[in-house]
């Protein structure tokens, strides 16, 4: 089983790392990081760098894909090779994912098209542009295409995605192996539930990422 | 402020990146990957590569120190220019943590000798060889040493962390910033949870890979 993550340069590593620490320890499964090019992607903030080790022309048919976000998805999502390759991977995949602005890649490929399905609290509405209807929840599944919600939500998705690659025991025991028991100190992890003064916090980080992105080009 | 996070071949790749995610999102704060050369190490599965960007050397005193874990924390354990940095570091140190197997780096070190700690469920009775009390909890935290649990424990403890290297508010706007409202599918995440069938599923997954380290040197 092929499961392939593209890595991008200011991709949200806990994205695609927290989908591939649960995807990577299915029995027989095979996990590759893919971009156009193989070498180091400089992850959001560039305090870190995962590496491609394949290219998207290396697998194009891979039985899943799973498409995590970051502020480089908006570059994702005007980059046609990109496009291209999700469109046809998606016609023979098992399952076509995404976690967080990942979604809007999926979306920008027409996947999404008709489709409910979420992604990062702050882009929900985006998902309208594309023809596809926001819901916040913390993944949403329609056919074989499943969309999580922001970044910590992949680890969720995944493993619901490993129960039906598998089976509930195999699942379960990943859950088990990664030690899976989250006991969060707040109870801040959505915006239903934050009150506004903590959104206004995260807004700011995400206009003064966004200046730094404009400043870098 | 600036912290460091040793990496390594065979390392549990979400064992560093979801403190990661948490703890690059604190204003000013700079975390480093570092090891004893810069470059690529290949995480668990060898299914994925992260990279060294700084050299132990090159950072001797970081205010934050966190070691993950993995199978490669083995090697780690008897590696002296790691344990010298680790010791080291240690004496100036705001804090000093560890996720999953990585506090059997610290308990080498000598680090955790008459302290409380935990670890990944499957090793808590070795951290007794160390002279440490075994602890079965998300994180224990004894003056600056913080050790968390097996892998996505990582998370919880970096926000605790979050909060004590700046403020609650803080630490709540990075919680929603990861959207980090867990909805684990299932109930098995601590071996106190999952049935026996489960927890043998993961130990029999660990023989595997044990057998495989042996057999690949």
């Amino acid at each position: 089983m092929q499961i392939a993550i593209p890595v991008f340069d200011r991709m949200t590593a806990l994205d695609a790392i927290g989908p591939y620490e649960v995807l990577s320890r299915i029995p027989g499964a095979k996990v590759t990081f893919v971009a156009s090019e193989t070498g180091p992607k400089r992850a959001d903030t560039d305090m870190l760098s995962v590496n491609a080790d394949a290219t998207l022309a290396d697998i194009p048919d891979p039985d899943v894909i799973l498409i995590g976000g970051g502020y480089g998805s908006r570059a994702l999502m005007k980059d046609q090779e990109m496009l291209d390759w999700v469109r046809t991977a998606h016609e023979t995949s098992q399952w076509t994912t995404s976690v967080c602005t990942g979604a809007l890649v999926l979306a920008a490929a027409g996947i999404l098209d008709g489709l409910e399905a979420t992604t990062y609290w702050l882009e929900l509405e985006t998902l309208r542009q594309f023809g596809a209807t926001p819901v916040s929840k913390r993944f949403v599944e329609q056919g074989k295409v499943i969309t999580a919600a922001g970044v910590s939500a992949g680890i969720d998705m995944a493993l619901v995605l490993a129960a039906r690659l598998t089976n509930d025991d195999v699942a379960k025991a990943i859950q088990l192996g990664i030690e899976y028991d989250p006991q969060p100190p707040f109870d801040t992890g959505s915006p239903a539930k934050a009150p506004e003064q903590i959104q206004e916090l995260v807004r700011m980080a995400q206009r003064a990422e966004e200046q730094t992105m404009t400043a870098s080009g």
